[in-house]
């Protein structure tokens, strides 16, 4: 019986050791928990003040709404959030009025049929828009806000009788809400989608330098002793991620076109060159994942080696060191916002003219006299994989140059 | 000056088409448009008919807020949003009023302190737990909810009086709403995100099995005449898809998780399994890719064929062809819930024989006198890589037999 607290004393410290990991992980996790409290107890003020309330009365509450809805990880998520809501509040308001006023003309029995016509038409029109994928992308929440707030105040005008009073009071406490949201998002402690979306996309790079280095590494370990095979491989477990970024990459887009220049992302930043060279990385990625089912193959490491396969090895060794240089050069650069330097470009270079080399070698190689084809293929293969993924890179460099 | 209105009309003739295509694509969307404005409908009954508005007044505004925030595409999506919904109002409801109950001891003046520090505490610490993964996934909406309706509440109580009977209106036009979502998206042309993980899944397979019989002919092509080399190449394209369908299948599989059995899909569907076949396609995909930055190569249709390549050639026809057919009847299987024939394994089978054929050659091979090594490099590279794609599909196969 004695187990039981001791279990509960268990979980909840493994329970605490999760939460501290997560704080850890991203620190602004904590910071962004403390800007929503913040931003609602600001606008719970509406009804703690006496003069507040009797200005907007429960109206209060929409901007109590607003706060919780709207407020994101990510400054782009709030912008982008609150001015469709506004916009689309604004929009919807005038429309529901019209409604109304037009519903109101058809006389006593006709304007409940008028207006549910017109609720029912026009959330129907709006919901099939939201299967546009640019209007998916960008105004999704708008549309949604402009189904409820048209519906909300065309079917509200039938019972209540200051409608225009009513809209105004919710639009105010709508924007005053929002606008809460935007300031503290935007001047405390900020979490820039943009900013985000350029260290993943350098560090997604990095990722496949650290593998293609390592590799190299490894390979060279296989040629010569074989003291380097209880190395760490944790690079190779690093480019995984890199394969299944694509839907943070977009989202961390889509947000980034929202925000404002900030500190060394200008304005007309070109967000759309990121999707770019966030798909040659993927594409590199793939490769480099087909390139990984070798690494752990016996046969690279087979002994022994003939004189023949370690001639190969030599080029594969420098593109895939090369290759994994320049791309680690090129992130850092990406990092530091820089051009990417002159000595990736000649990495690069020097990666293509051992790939050169190594073509020149297999037309006329004086093979041994009966060549095990299958001792040798898979190194053939890992040359070949290397020089699709040195083109990768190449593409790479270029994209980020532009 | 005339063609302002011919520029108008061929830009509405555009939009009218992308409306036509994106409807023809799924007309699930537009059958779902038209239950939302239903469901609209349904809930503005509150104002419009008299006995209703006397019983719950403005609270009615509820039911319309939950139908539009809640009506998602799949049923799963509108039972997770709404049983969250319901479960996260009852709960924060409840706290709320004891929250303000609490507040109330402490007097006038102490009231706003206390409420306020408790919605922000309460607020910071619930945004911190939309961190954790697993509340992320399934309950991200119930935690939002909790904060807008503990917030309400709270705050709320503080200046109306009878805080309880407003809570109990709120709390039933929720449901309401809620209810009519759920009934409308499970009996009216229910879109089931189980049925349509069931077939993205299948539909991957197919691709990647295209591409495979694809792949095999046109090698086939290029050993013989030169005919088929104009031959349509979209199936080249299909798999390409495949690579990005991650994301879509962990909303959808999410989703799944909350719909009640359907049709085949029976209680206890192993929904988790969809996942793991999804990995192993993706992995499957990315093979295929590397594999495809040959199929344009020249150097594997270089002429003129010498008889050695020939016969390596032979082989990884034969496994690409079989892999292919195995895929394409493993969807089948999956499509029609069927067990995997027994043909399928057999197909695995045979190509397991082409490619230790394979390696049998390339130990025993009677090399030409002076062999291009760089002619036959492309060759072994692609029956490398399809070794590996062979490895995958028997992966496929083994994990949806289970």
């Amino acid at each position: 019986m004695a187990s039981i607290p001791l279990k509960l004393y268990s979980n909840a410290a493994g329970f605490i050791e999760k939460i501290r990991k997560i704080g850890e992980e991203d620190p602004r996790r904590i910071v962004h928990s403390t800007k929503v409290g913040l931003a609602l107890t600001l606008v719970s003020f509406f009804y703690y003040f006496r003069p507040l309330y009797d200005g907007f009365g429960q109206a209060g509450m929409w901007a109590i709404l607003t706060v919780v809805v709207v407020f994101e990880f990510t400054v782009g998520g709030t912008l982008s959030k609150s001015i469709n809501r506004g916009c689309a509040t604004l929009l919807a308001g005038a429309l529901g009025v019209g409604a109304e006023y037009l519903a109101g003309v058809c006389g006593e029995r006709g304007e409940p049929v008028v207006l549910g016509l017109m609720v029912f038409s026009l959330a129907a029109v709006s919901t099939f828009t939201r299967f546009f994928p640019n209007v998916k992308r960008k105004y999704d929440y708008g549309v949604l806000i402009f189904i409820l707030t048209f519906s909300l105040v065309a079917v509200s005008g039938y019972r209540v009788g200051e409608i225009l009073e009513l809209a105004h009071q919710r639009l105010s406490t709508i924007m005053i809400g929002g606008a809460t949201c935007m300031i503290i998002s935007v001047f405390v402690c900020p979490v820039w989608a943009g900013r985000d979306l350029h260290f993943l996309v350098a560090g997604n790079i990095e990722k496949l330098a650290a593998f293609l280095q390592g590799f190299g590494g490894e390979l060279l370990a296989y040629g010569g002793d074989e003291s380097g095979k209880n190395v760490e491989k944790s690079f190779l477990k690093g480019y995984k991620s890199v394969l299944n970024s694509k839907a943070t990459e977009e989202s961390l887009a889509n947000f980034a076109w929202w925000e404002p220049p900030h500190g060394k992302f200008k304005f007309n930043h070109p967000w759309k060159q990121y999707s770019k060279i966030g798909a040659l990385t993927r594409q590199c990625a793939c490769l480099i994942e087909s390139l990984n089912a070798h690494s752990n193959s016996k046969s690279l490491a087979a002994a022994p080696a003939s004189e023949f396969r370690t001639r190969i090895r030599q080029p594969c060794v420098e593109m895939s060191a090369e290759c994994g240089k320049a791309l680690a050069e090129i992130a850092a650069a990406i990092k530091g916002m820089r051009r990417p330097p002159q000595s990736a470009e000649s990495r690069v270079q020097s990666a293509k003219s051992a790939a050169d080399r190594l073509r020149g070698m297999l037309r006329n190689s004086s093979l041994p006299q009966k060549p095990d084809l299958q001792e040798v293929a898979p190194l053939l293969v890992v040359a070949s994989v290397l020089i699709d993924v040195m083109k990768c890179a190449d593409g790479i460099a270029v994209a980020v140059r532009e």
